[in-house]
């Protein structure tokens, strides 16, 4: 195994990174079989095959676990539709506002239809529901980084004129984030590319005529 | 104890009626403190002080019982709210439609803060989302009758000539539904009269410049 400059990784950091795989995917295993409350460091340690004191060393509790977990799952689906970055560089601006929150919409529709994600995810979400305490830490920790990425690009767009400057970005994104939720949390209707480009035209430009 | 007519009831009805109500408490308390799946007859007919036969007499499994216990903490909130009668009559036509929705959305506000509603809701929701069967099943005996009344109002308003002709009403309705349902399920933001009156606007108008 080698780094990408080519040269041999020293051994503790291949063990480490190793071990860390080894451990995100033990916790997001766990919470899918088990559910979030009887997830424990203890049981992802033996799952992953490292000692209880290797998770306490890189992380403070089994929410930060999961959390990272969780945003390396991101970046690996990231990857793997040749993405990379995107979620670092923001939804793209190539001026074309429809365009761009189109794209953006069915990465979206990837993700939630990757089984990798989609079980791990549930699983987070549903626990959420009816503890508020972690519903509230995973949403600000996982779930505002993407809603910001939104309100950026919707800024821009007021600057650019092609969005009303009076509107408050943070709503106005709901219109294009919330209904995708609910048809993925609530079943309320099929998950397709159609149908997130309907959402874009439709918030766009209003239901009442022109 | 009598009849609405002034009449004494029977006894039997009114022992049905006492039974019914124990039932869907009982129903109602359990889905909150075990969660669904450890939520059994058996369970619901000990706590309402009944036997499991007279359960069965009535419904079919668990989930029937905890779908009529919904149904009619949903017209109790309505009774309560004065507004008896409203769920089977629709969405009030008026004529105008930003008043018509702004007000729809203010009552669920206001049953969406109501503690009797909010935690079984919750404990069901949560379910829904990692039992896709369960999810599906309650989503459209519970949710998609509601949703249904947007759809008629919506179709009102296209006769009407307040919105595009063109639209399909089941996915527009997702503006005025979906951002309130994630921000009561995700916590993604506060939930007050300002922000659903704030949707409706920005839904009818679009957010784009006219």
């Amino acid at each position: 195994m080698v780094t990408q400059s080519g040269k041999p990784a020293p051994d503790t950091s291949r063990r480490s990174e190793r071990s860390r795989r080894a451990i995100y995917d033990a916790a997001l295993a766990l919470v899918v079989e088990v559910g979030y409350p009887r997830t424990t460091i203890e049981g992802i340690a033996a799952r992953a095959g490292v000692g209880k004191q290797t998770i306490y060393r890189w992380w403070g509790s089994k929410a930060d676990v999961l959390l990272e977990a969780f945003l390396d799952l991101g970046e690996l689906a990231a990857r793997d539709a040749g993405r990379a970055g995107h979620e670092a560089d923001g939804i793209p601006d190539t001026g074309d506002l429809a365009a761009d929150l189109k794209a953006v919409l069915r990465a979206t529709v990837d993700q939630l239809k990757d089984p990798r994600f989609d079980a791990p995810s549930r699983a987070l979400a549903a626990e959420g529901v009816v503890d508020e305490q972690m519903g509230r830490e995973f949403t600000a920790r996982l779930l505002e980084p993407s809603l910001q990425l939104y309100v950026d690009r919707l800024r821009s767009a007021q600057r650019a004129g092609q969005v009303r400057a009076d509107l408050d970005p943070r709503i106005a994104l709901e219109f294009f984030v919330s209904p995708l939720a609910q048809r993925w949390l609530q079943y309320t209707g099929p998950i397709t590319y159609e149908y997130t480009d309907t959402l874009v035209d439709y918030a766009l430009h209003g239901l009442a005529p022109r």
